[in-house]
Parts: C-alpha cells; sequence; structure tokens
C-alpha cells in the first residue's frame, strides 16, 4: 500500500538533477573548470567570517548541553528578540519575538503555511514562471494548486488573469520576490496593485486572502533596486524567509516564518501554522544555527562577487542578442531561448558542457534560467560558448 | 480559511508544555535546584568529545562552501556509506548507502513513513502508551490513527487486540523500541512473535504490512539488554532512526531512514518516502552535522551516568512500594499511579515540585512517565519526596 503521489515524486527525475549528473560525468573527463554549470542556485560565496566565528565561539565555550538541546518549537527566544529587532530596524515594521517561527528553511515553512491555509476546496495560486516545488507543497497540503500564466516578457504581476482566477475557493497567492527563476523584483507598485485586487476580492467573497511571500532572496538586490516588505503593503501576510542565500548557509537549514498579529487571525493562522509544522515532524530549528543567528542576524551578505557576475553577463549577453527581463535580484537571469524552444536550447547548450535550466521546468516555455552563483572565471570563459548557441 | 486540525494541534496546550511552565515559574521562586523535572526526554549527558572535536575541526579546516552547501536530499554519499558500515559492523545486516536517507530527525522520517504508507482508506496501528505525536503524523498522512491497547502490566505487545485489530486497510504498524514512555524494550521473541502475525495477515489480505521502527533510543539499554535490529528479523521495515538520545544532539535534528531493499517493494518505498518527505519541504539534512555524522557515526553513548539514576530509583522507588514495568531501556520509568488517577497523583507530586508526565498523555491512563535524565543529585534529592507521596 504505497501512496502512488509519493511514489511518483521521489522517483521523477527531475531536470536539474540529470544537469547536476551529467555535469559530474563530463567532470570527469574534460575537467571540472571545463563544465559551465550554471543550473544550481547554491551560493558561490562563503558564509561571512562573523559566522563562522560565532559558531567556533559557542562550540568552544558553551555547555554542549545547552548548545545542542531541544529549544521550545517556536526556536529559542533570544534569537527569536533578535530577528524581530532586524527586521524592525531594516523594514520599520513592529514585528514581536512572538510573531516568529523558526523552522530548518523556506520550504517546510511554505509547506506549512499551505497546509494552514487549506479547508476542503481550497485554492492556492502561483505566478508562472515558479519554483516548482510549490507544487507538491500545495498539493500536500490537500490544496489546489493553480498557476497565473507569466506576464511577458516583464515578469511582473498578470493581473488580467489574476483577476479572473480569483475565486471564492482562492485561501492564498504564494509571492517569490526576488523571483526565482527569473531574478525579477516585484515593485512595491506591483504589491499594492496585488493588495488592493486581494482587498477586494476579499471583501467580494467574504474571507480573506493571504498572501504566501516566499522570500530567501530578500537581501539580494542589486543596482539601488528595493525590495519591498510585504507586510508593510498587506499585513495578511505569511513571511517564509531563509538564511540558505543571504548567509550563504542552504545546507544548514535554517529560516523563519513571520505571522504579523495585524493580520487578519493573525494570532490563528501562527498557531495554525505550529500546528502543521508539528504534524509534518517539525521538532524545533537546528539549535547550534539558532544561537549563531542570535548573534548574526543582522549581516547583510556582501553582494559585490554576484553583482561583477550579473553584470558581465547581462552586457555581454545582450551583445550577443539575448534577451532577458530585468535582473537586479536573486542570482538568476531567465534568457528568451533563441530559437524558441527551452529544452532543445539547453540539449544543445549541454552539448557544449554549459547548463542551462529549461523554463518550462518552472511553468514557462521558451526560456531558460541562468544562475549565476558560479565562479568569475566561469563567467568569462563561458561568454564564447553563449555567443556560438546564439550564431549557430 | 485556516484548517481547524492545524489550529487545533498548535493551540492545544499540552501536558508536558505546562509541567514545563509550572516548572520554570516554581524554579524563579525557589530555586531551580528546588524543582525535581522529571517530565521531559531531554539528554543529561553532553555529546561525546569526539562530536565537539569533529565539529570543530571541519569548521576549522574545511572550506565553508563546502561545509554549509546543500547535500543531496538523500544526504551526503560519504555520510551514508559511514551509517552503513556502522549498522553492519553491530547488526551484521547489509544495509547500503542508497538504502538510507539522512533526515533532520526520527520525527519528520515517521511522518514521511506514514505518508509513504498511505493509500486512502489505510490504517496505521500504535500500540498504547504511544508517542503522541504518532497521532498527528498519522493524520496528517490521511490515514486512520489505531490503537492497540497495552499489554499490562509487562508493557510488551498485546497481541490478542493486535490479531483482532489487524484488517485489510491496514497498512503498517509502529514499533518504538525501547519504548517512550515505558522505557522496556520488546525483545526478540516479541518481535519474532510479531514478525509471524504480521506475515500470516500479509498473506492473509494480500498486501505487506509494514513496520514502521522509530528507534531513537536503540542504543540506550542497560543490564546487558539486546535491542534486536528490526529488520533482521522482518525486512519489511522501516527504520526511522535519530542521534538525538545516543549522541546527546537533539536540538542539531540528525537521523537516517533505512529501509532494506529485502523489503518487499523496498526500492519503491523507499524513493515514496523520498518523494513523501520532499513534499513535506524536506531538503537535506542539516549539512555541517552530517559531515560530523561521517567522523562520528560508530560511537556508542556512555551510559554509565543513565543507568546510576535508574538504579538509583528503581530501588528507592520498589521499596516505597511504587510498581513498574521492567525498565532496562531508553531513560523513563512507568510508574504504576499510587491511588489509581495518574492525573491526580500527578497534580499532587505537582504541588511538592515533582514533575511527571500522566500516563493519559501517552495513552495509558493509570500511569505516570518518570524521564531520569536529570542530574544524579536531582534523583537523590527526589527520593524523600516519592516517599512522602505514596505515604500520602
Amino acid at each position: 500500500m504505497i501512496n502512488p503521489e509519493s511514489l511518483a515524486l521521489g522517483t521523477k527525475r527531475n531536470t536539474i538533477m540529470e544537469l547536476a549528473d551529467h555535469g559530474r560525468r563530463r567532470a570527469a573527463i574534460v575537467g571540472k573548470e571545463n563544465v559551465f554549470d550554471f543550473s544550481i542556485g547554491n551560493p558561490s560565496i562563503p558564509a561571512p567570517a562573523e559566522v563562522q566565528n560565532a559558531i567556533l565561539d559557542i562550540m568552544q565555550n558553551m555547555d554542549p548541553l545547552a548548545v545542542h538541546s531541544y529549544t521550545s518549537t517556536m526556536g529559542d527566544p533570544r534569537t527569536r528578540a533578535m530577528v524581530a529587532a532586524d527586521l524592525n530596524a531594516r523594514f520599520g515594521c513592529d514585528a514581536k519575538a512572538e510573531e516568529l517561527l523558526l523552522c530548518c528553511g523556506a520550504a517546510p515553512e511554505v509547506a506549512a503555511a499551505c497546509k494552514a491555509l487549506t479547508t476542503p476546496g481550497a485554492e492556492i495560486l502561483v505566478f508562472a514562471p515558479y519554483f516548482p516545488e510549490y507544487r507538491p507543497y500545495i498539493e500536500q497540503a490537500g490544496a489546489l494548486f493553480r498557476v497565473v500564466p507569466a506576464d511577458i516578457p516583464n515578469f511582473q504581476l498578470n493581473f488580467s488573469a489574476l483577476e479572473e482566477m480569483l475565486s471564492p475557493n482562492t485561501s492564498a497567492v504564494i509571492i517569490n520576490n526576488p523571483n526565482n527563476p527569473v531574478g525579477t523584483i516585484y515593485s512595491a507598485e506591483t504589491i499594492e496593485k496585488l493588495a488592493a485586487l486581494l482587498e477586494k476580492k476579499s471583501a467580494e467573497f467574504g474571507h480573506r486572502i493571504y498572501i504566501i511571500a516566499d522570500e530567501p532572496y530578500r537581501e539580494l538586490a542589486y543596482d539601488g533596486a528595493v525590495v519591498p516588505f510585504i507586510p508593510n503593503i498587506y499585513p495578511h501576510t505569511v513571511v517564509c524567509y531563509s538564511y540558505s542565500k543571504s548567509l550563504s548557509l542552504p545546507g544548514e537549514r535554517l529560516g523563519y516564518i513571520y505571522v504579523p498579529s495585524a493580520a487578519e487571525q493573525g494570532r490563528d493562522l501562527y498557531h495554525a501554522i505550529i500546528g502543521a509544522a508539528r504534524a509534518m515532524g517539525h521538532v524545533c530549528a537546528p539549535s547550534l544555527m539558532q544561537l549563531m543567528l542570535a548573534r548574526c542576524a543582522h549581516l547583510q551578505p556582501d553582494l559585490a562577487t554576484y553583482d561583477r557576475n550579473r553584470r558581465t553577463l547581462v552586457e555581454a549577453l545582450t551583445s550577443y542578442g539575448y534577451e532577458m527581463a530585468k535582473a537586479d535580484g536573486a542570482f538568476y537571469l531567465f534568457l528568451k531561448a533563441p530559437g524558441g524552444d527551452d529544452r532543445v536550447f539547453s540539449q544543445k547548450a549541454m552539448e557544449k558542457d554549459l547548463l542551462l535550466m529549461p523554463g518550462s521546468d518552472f511553468g514557462c516555455p521558451g526560456y531558460l534560467r541562468l544562475s549565476y552563483c558560479v565562479s568569475y572565471d566561469t563567467v568569462v570563459r563561458s561568454l564564447p560558448l553563449f555567443r556560438a548557441l546564439i550564431e549557430e
């Protein structure tokens, strides 16, 4: 009696794993430096020295029993207070420790938020192109996964399609800002327009439609771009944050959920998320990392490395004739596939040991995701390959 | 549209939290040393020095990018190979890295195993007294939670009740060995009898009934007691292990799932568990801890501290007239409540700042769980209170 959906999800080879396997095989043959792997969103700048020092100091000077014990389900109160203080200092909000839940990264946070917002018949909307794991999170919760078509070529939000798709069954919409896979930022204006529409529709349907704000890339913004803090615009928001990218700790599984008390039924929603997380086996976020975070929550990433890659790629690729949306966030570019077919182009690129993710995997065929969290040397030496590919 | 089950689960005050709150309030008044908190299963011996040294060495000498990056979903291959080698050396089995999945502790492992073994109408059986979180894990999976009544007073397995309850809908039974809350060990004989019954019923119903073996206490055995390795007796077993107790790392969220390929549909089940875990937001186990484990998987806990507490309590409490099941595993005693009502007795004990968990919370009224993972001083100074309580 094996669950067929779980089996399908566990056996389906996804493109990113196939590309990674190809990369490893080719690296063994042509050398690692000759495989240009733009497929994975693994940070390429190390964790800040303060993070390393904090971990060492905790390990050397604190009682191991205190370091490695269970914390409360919600997380260490001092760490939560520091995270709240950091949010308040940067966004002028009024976050409190008791509105935060420390979790093992954004993935279980979004999964728990979806579950907490699912009643029979509920629909949760995502915007194409979207992070592909949203689908299993939403379906696991028992809600209907619905995709708002992409806003091409600007990749903001497709409001006309959204307005048609919002229904009395809509429980929440997921916003990923800055966006993976596009690398664009939804502006304050865009979020304000979304808030106004959700406000109107919530009144019309007689129940609140929430935003689930998936924000692991919030600190990755370039050219002075500002990433709006969504609860300041629409308080009915569950913020799902991760330190994977901002502190370069993706493997350590550390993040938080923030549910402002100003959200409609905000306290109930906070507790429902705790309950949903518990039922999925959430006990606490890793305790050593929680202690580190109490000292490091205020740190900002050094974006110069990513920004140099970004500028070099955007300038060169544009000059070769590639088209892409404005990319001032995260560490992605979303290229229009020359020739129109993203899978064909990804395959052609792979033959040159250049690895790009087809947009089809993000619900947006005809585009390619390029992750520029790689070494600058890889960027520079990849440029002739990009040129050759578009000239073919 | 907030999920009412999630809300109920997230708001329900559980007894252990109430006791912990009481303990904190009283500690502020009478002093921490005068609160005798036997309510929580948090290890009281520190992580082995090798664990501390491994973490420090990794932090000081490895590239931070390599330390903190995503591992594969299944976990670092070298760590899994070391865990497999450790299992093979200790249990004479033939575990392989590709049969293991590293996870964030036993809680999400059991939750994922339940989901992977749930099809419409499925029932999953637990034995009273049981770890209370099994219920939300099973219900979250969509299966029916069914409790096999306790085998009083020996607290092995109630086979006559089990045989009646096994049905064509039974997908799995959860075994927790050594047992929380009883502190007893199911012997090889008990597991062999269970295996024979499940074999017979699987044949009768035409589908395999699996064991989910929740084993965070596997290494905590005293008086030379042997904890049988269930897959050696019944290969159709999902082992859910955690290093929380054996390495005293409960806050770090590190464990593994082992699905022997010899299990019926073993490879499908392994992949279904990966899929189930993914849908709940499992990305990887904490990466620094995975690297530590590659060096420390073979370590065994120093049980002398727990054993001294255990012997002292069993001897003294028995002499005062308390009755309890044989307690040669984990770090729990399960006392028959003097007077018969566990909640009343727990309340009376609380008035003396002695904190015990009512058995009702584990599906077994009339008993009390005593966690002896405390300091020896706490044990010794608590004895007069136990004596006074039973004399009242």
